[in-house]
């Protein structure tokens, strides 16, 4: 009984003497700088918590979706998962002697990434299937969680989770914060997130939505195990992005961030909604900290997205201008 | 001041003279009789929930998947889905005359369902396409939610959504307050119950996973819409329910809660985790206040499933002995 007092008293002092006021006007977006991009962002969620007022949205229908390539972390100077694959075929190679010859597993081994991907989506679809399927589930995480532990980005030399967006990372808490849910809407793998944006963004798999392979439920050694099938089961970009959110979320996101044409149609789809909306395009402007591309890029474009961020008043985070810094690491 | 001062006193009071072993031995499960199933509930969730444990499951993994016909309401005397198609046939009947000879159309115009559904599954598809499809998905959740809302189960004539099982919605709500994330799993179509099982069974929307039809992202007088087509996305009933579970979760269960045949796979799946894992069958066998039906029933069997319950141990609930009552409207 003494204890209990004790913390009860404890409870009191603090509330008696604690300065809430103080807490409140603590930066919760301090790798932003100060600007338009800043203060809309924070403008909108004291709109959306501010109970009684007209634009108030309960809790539960706060639905915030995430873009991750170019949005959460880099995709220069080519898609971490294309990466990934073809790290993947290089350790696979032993296995596969008519890779020597055929592409576009011959120019990869090569080290030849351009000429494997002159063949275009086919090319693509080609690699990515033959590193992606052919093992169950389970097999398939503990890949993606040994290649994610060791690889380094190919120019910053760090682990690919070391160099995610800081204010990105910030704005995901700050929303969490004031009650939103987020979730991760991505033209890449679902299954190639999963193992790891738990613990890198605080968003748990079951949050995650993106492209997949089919799958089959067979008992092996009277186990059941689900097998990765070399099938395309739904690709998660572009018109794609608003059914994906439409078959998982079930409920039209509030906020929606994006970097591309990519997700345009997350944009649309989440501005389209009634009642107070946000979107927001990370364009990236930065050559000397980051990279510095649009709308001639053919990653990452962002060309009619821009135009239409313009025409609609959509929040334009300029990479360069708005953010303070641009990776954990740059913190001190 | 004064005003924050008194709330803190009042906060230490209520934690010196409140009572919490009082709050702790309310009966969690009120409309469950004392018995193996119901302590086998209380077993695991006493397990799973005790710190330092080495049973212990983080909040994070504490996923519980639930069948929705049959398991958290009837499915007698026929699924409740197949109603709402059949009043729908009869509603669009005056816009296809085309129906008054054709089947499985005709049969059901007549009201004679038996010999509509002689078909078999092309006629059940033909009726869920024309019922299903054809409209957006914001015209379609406006249909459910009109039809949920004035349709009468044929003999109770009760709303369906007052025919839930009390003792599962005191489950669902005894597992949530230990943490657990709770989930459908079900067959049925996913656009049909995320529009009412928020309300009913405190359940939000993506947290649903069902059979869904394809959908297709279109712009509608400047605005953008999802159109359902007549054309089967995922059917997520029997060896669909894991890969449903894997696509929308992405993390396995530790326990699932059927009542047929086409659960079997589900608990399947969540039993072969590693760690604790609860499995439950609700056994029909109240022919009384419910129904009884079992291993040659046409809708919801339960034949090799109960094989291998038994088999495995898993927690099977004898509706007549282990429910003290089975819809909310009998507590007094």
């Amino acid at each position: 009984m003494k204890r209990t007092l004790f913390i009860a008293l404890a409870m009191g002092l603090a509330l008696v003497f604690g300065d809430p006021a103080k807490a409140q006007s603590a930066d919760p977006l301090p790798s932003w700088n100060g600007g338009e991009a800043k203060q809309s962002i924070i403008d909108f969620v004291a709109k959306v918590t501010k109970q009684g007022s007209p634009d108030f949205v309960p809790p539960a229908e706060r639905i915030a979706t995430f873009d991750n390539d170019g949005t959460l972390w880099p995709e220069q100077p080519m898609y971490f998962q294309l990466i990934f694959a073809v790290d993947r075929v290089k350790e696979l190679a032993p296995q596969h002697p008519e890779w020597k010859t055929k592409e576009p597993f011959a120019s990869l081994l090569r080290d030849d990434v351009k000429a494997a991907l002159a063949g275009g989506k086919q090319a693509i679809l080609e690699i990515l299937m033959a590193t992606h399927a052919g093992m169950t589930t389970e097999e398939f995480e503990k890949i993606v969680k040994a290649w994610i532990a060791k690889a380094k980005h190919p120019t910053s030399k760090r682990p690919y989770t070391e160099i995610v967006y800081q204010p990105m990372l910030e704005l995901l808490a700050y929303l969490r914060a004031n009650g939103f849910k987020t979730f991760i809407v991505s033209g890449g793998g679902i299954e190639f997130m999963r193992p790891w944006v738990e613990r890198v963004y605080g968003i748990p798999p079951e949050q995650v939505v993106g492209s997949s392979i089919k799958t089959k439920y067979e008992i092996h050694d009277g186990k059941p195990v689900l097998v990765r099938l070399p099938e395309l089961n739904f690709f998660n970009d572009k018109d794609g992005k608003p059914i994906g959110i439409h078959t998982q979320i079930g409920r039209r996101p509030i906020a929606a961030f994006g970097n591309s044409d990519g997700d345009l149609q997350m944009l649309q789809w989440t501005t389209a909604g009634q009642g107070p909306r946000f979107a927001l395009y990370v364009h990236h402007t930065d050559a000397e900290r980051e990279w510095a591309y649009d709308r001639k890029s053919s990653i990452g474009r962002l060309d009619k997205g821009l135009d239409e961020a313009q025409a609609e008043g959509w929040t334009i985070v300029d990479m360069k201008q708005d953010w303070r810094l641009i990776y954990p690491h740059e913190m001190k």
